[in-house]
C-alpha cells in the first residue's frame, strides 16, 4: 500500500464499539481505545490496540476519532470535557435523533473539528464484513477524507449528502421498523409459548411472514408516495378484526397488551375516519394526522 | 384423474375468500359462492362458479364447505341458522383466537359435521402458488379425505394435530409477529416522510434491516427455549437509548406515539428488573410476567 495507514482512535467500547475497533486493527491500522469502564478494553490490548488512560489521551492519539457510545448524553458527558487540538476529524456513530445530530455537527464546528455522523445498519457480526451497511452524513470533503479509514468497517458506505441530520433520520426511520419488528418477534414467541408452542416450533413459520416484508415495503412507500392506498388484497378493517384475536388470546394467556392496544387504538382511529376499507398503507397517513 | 374433483362452496367473498373460490375454480372443483353483499360473486360466475342466493344454498350444493368471513361473529351470523344435514365438511379458513376456533369445533361436533380449522399464513396472491402456505388442526381422518382438495390451494398445507385450536395458536402468534413488523413498516415511512426522506429513498435501505429478521427469530427461539438471553451483541440497555431517540423524532415531527411508548414501557420494566444487560430476547420472558 503507498498510503500510510493513519492512527484512529475508538471512543466506547461496548458490543459495537469493539466490533468497530477490532475491525479497525484487522485493517492494520494502528488503534488507540478508550471505555469508561477500562477492563473492556483487555481483549483489544491483546490483539494490538494500545489503551489510553483517559478520553483526551485518545482523541490526542488519532488524526481520526470514532465515537460509538450509547447516546448524545454519554458523547456529551465523555467529549465536551475534552480539548480536541486542530486537524481533529470526528466520525460519530453514536444513534441519536437527527436534531441531536445536528447540533453535535454545530458543536463540533465550533472547535474547528471535522465532523461526520454515521448510522451502522447492520449487528456487530457484520462489522468489517461485506453485509456491514453504515451511512454518513455531514461535509462531503470530510467523508472523502475519511472514506479508505472507514472502509475499514466493511460492506458498503453511504454518503446521504451535507445535512449532518441526514443519516440519523435514516437510522430513526429504519430503527423504527426494525424495533417494531423485533418487538413482534418477541410477543409473538411469548404468545406461541403460552399455547403451548416453543420457539423452536414457531420459528420455521416466520420465515414465510418475513419473506413477505421486502415486497410490501415497496409497494407500501410507492403507495404513500402516490397517496392512494388500495384494499384489493387486504382491509384496515380486516387487520381490525385479526388484531382482536391477538389481543384476546394474550389476554387470555396473561401476556402483556400494551403494544397491541396501542395499535388498535391507530386501527380504530383509522376506520373511524372512514379508512376501513383502504388498504394498511393509509395508516402512514393516518399516523401524521392529529388525533381527535 | 381417476378421482372425481368433488363440488365445494365458497362462504365468504373478500379479497381473500375471492383468491380461494378462484383457485378452486382453477382446479377444476365445481365451486358455488355466496356472499352477503350479492355483487361481489360476479366476476367469480364470470369465471364459472355458481352463486347461491343464500347461505343454506350454498351449504347444500358442497359436500365441502368452506368458509373464509372476517371472523368468528361472522361465522356464527351466517353459520349458525344453516342446517348442515349429513355427510358435510366444514373447513374454517377464518382468522379467530384459539378459543373461538375450539368452541367453533364442538359447535360442529354437536352438530355432525366434520371440521377442520385452517390459517392462511401468505397474502391473496400467493393463493393456488407454491409460496401459499395453509396451516389446519382438527381430526387427522377429515384432513386426510379433504387433502386433495384443499391441495386446490397451492403451495404448502401443514397438518398441525387433533386440537382444533392449533393451527389458530399459530396463526395469532404469527400474526402477532407480521403486524408488528407491517406497524413499524408504515411508522418508519411516516417518520422518515416526516424527515423528508420518500417512501421510496427509505424501502431500499430497509431490506437489510428485514434480511436481519429470520437469523434473529431462530436465535431468539432458541434462547428463548433454552432460558438464557446474552447481551454480547446487543443489550436492552442500547434498545432503550434508541427507542429515545425514534419517539423524541417523532414527537418534533407530530407522528404519532402511542406504539411506541408502550414499547418504551415493557423496555422499562426490563430494565427496573434488573435485565438491562440481557438480549432483547429477555423481553418474551418479561411479556408474560405480571407488570408490578
Ligand atoms: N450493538 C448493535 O448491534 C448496534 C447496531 C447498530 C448501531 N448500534 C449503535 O452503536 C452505539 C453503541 O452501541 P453498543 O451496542 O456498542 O453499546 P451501547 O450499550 O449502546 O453503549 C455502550 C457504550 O456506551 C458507554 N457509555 C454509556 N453511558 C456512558 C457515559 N455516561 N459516559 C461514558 N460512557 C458511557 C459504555 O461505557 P461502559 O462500558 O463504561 O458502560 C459503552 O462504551 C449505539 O448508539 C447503538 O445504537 C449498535
Ligand atoms: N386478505 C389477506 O391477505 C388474508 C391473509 C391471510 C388470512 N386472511 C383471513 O381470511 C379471512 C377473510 O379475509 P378477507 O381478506 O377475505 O376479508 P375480510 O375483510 O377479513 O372479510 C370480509 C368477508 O367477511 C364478510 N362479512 C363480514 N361480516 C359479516 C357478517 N356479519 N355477515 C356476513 N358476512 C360478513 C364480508 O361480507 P361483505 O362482502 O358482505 O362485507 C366478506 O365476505 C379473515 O379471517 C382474514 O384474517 C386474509
Amino acid at each position: 500500500m503507498s498510503e500510510r495507514v493513519a492512527p484512529v482512535s475508538v471512543i466506547g467500547l461496548g458490543p459495537m464499539g469493539r466490533a468497530v475497533a477490532g475491525a479497525f486493527l484487522d485493517a492494520g491500522h494502528p488503534t488507540t481505545v478508550w471505555n469508561r469502564t477500562a477492563s473492556r478494553a483487555e481483549p483489544l490490548v491483546a490483539h494490538g490496540a494500545t489503551a489510553a488512560a483517559t478520553a483526551a489521551d485518545a482523541v490526542a492519539d488519532g488524526p481520526l476519532v470514532v465515537a460509538c457510545l450509547l447516546d448524545d448524553d454519554a458523547v456529551h458527558a465523555v467529549l465536551d470535557p475534552v480539548p480536541f487540538g486542530s486537524e481533529k476529524t470526528l466520525v460519530n456513530l453514536t444513534s441519536a435523533a437527527p436534531e441531536q445530530a445536528r447540533r453535535r455537527a454545530a458543536w463540533a464546528r465550533g472547535r474547528g473539528i471535522a465532523y461526520l455522523d454515521g448510522a451502522i445498519m447492520t449487528p456487530t457480526p457484520s462489522i468489517g464484513r461485506p453485509s456491514a451497511l453504515v451511512l454518513y452524513s455531514g461535509p462531503e470533503e470530510t467523508y472523502r477524507a475519511q472514506g479508505p479509514a472507514l472502509a475499514s468497517l466493511g460492506g458498503t458506505a453511504t454518503y446521504l449528502g451535507e445535512d449532518p441530520g441526514r443519516a440519523a433520520a435514516f437510522d430513526v426511520a429504519l430503527l423504527d421498523i426494525f424495533w417494531n419488528s423485533v418487538g413482534g418477534l418477541v410477543h409473538g414467541l411469548a404468545l406461541a409459548r403460552a399455547e403451548g408452542i416453543s420457539g423452536g416450533e414457531l420459528a420455521p413459520y416466520a420465515e414465510s411472514i418475513f419473506g413477505l416484508l421486502p415486497e410490501m415495503m415497496t409497494r407500501f412507500a410507492r403507495q404513500l408516495d402516490d397517496g392512494v392506498h388500495p384494499g384489493e388484497r387486504s382491509t384496515i378493517a380486516s387487520a381490525s378484526a385479526g388484531i382482536e384475536h391477538i389481543i384476546a388470546t394474550a389476554e387470555t394467556r396473561g401476556i402483556d397488551t400494551g403494544v397491541l392496544t396501542a395499535s388498535r387504538s391507530l386501527i380504530r382511529r383509522a376506520e373511524a375516519a372512514g379508512h376501513g376499507a383502504d388498504g394498511l398503507s393509509r395508516l402512514a397517513s393516518v399516523l401524521a394526522e392529529p388525533a381527535a
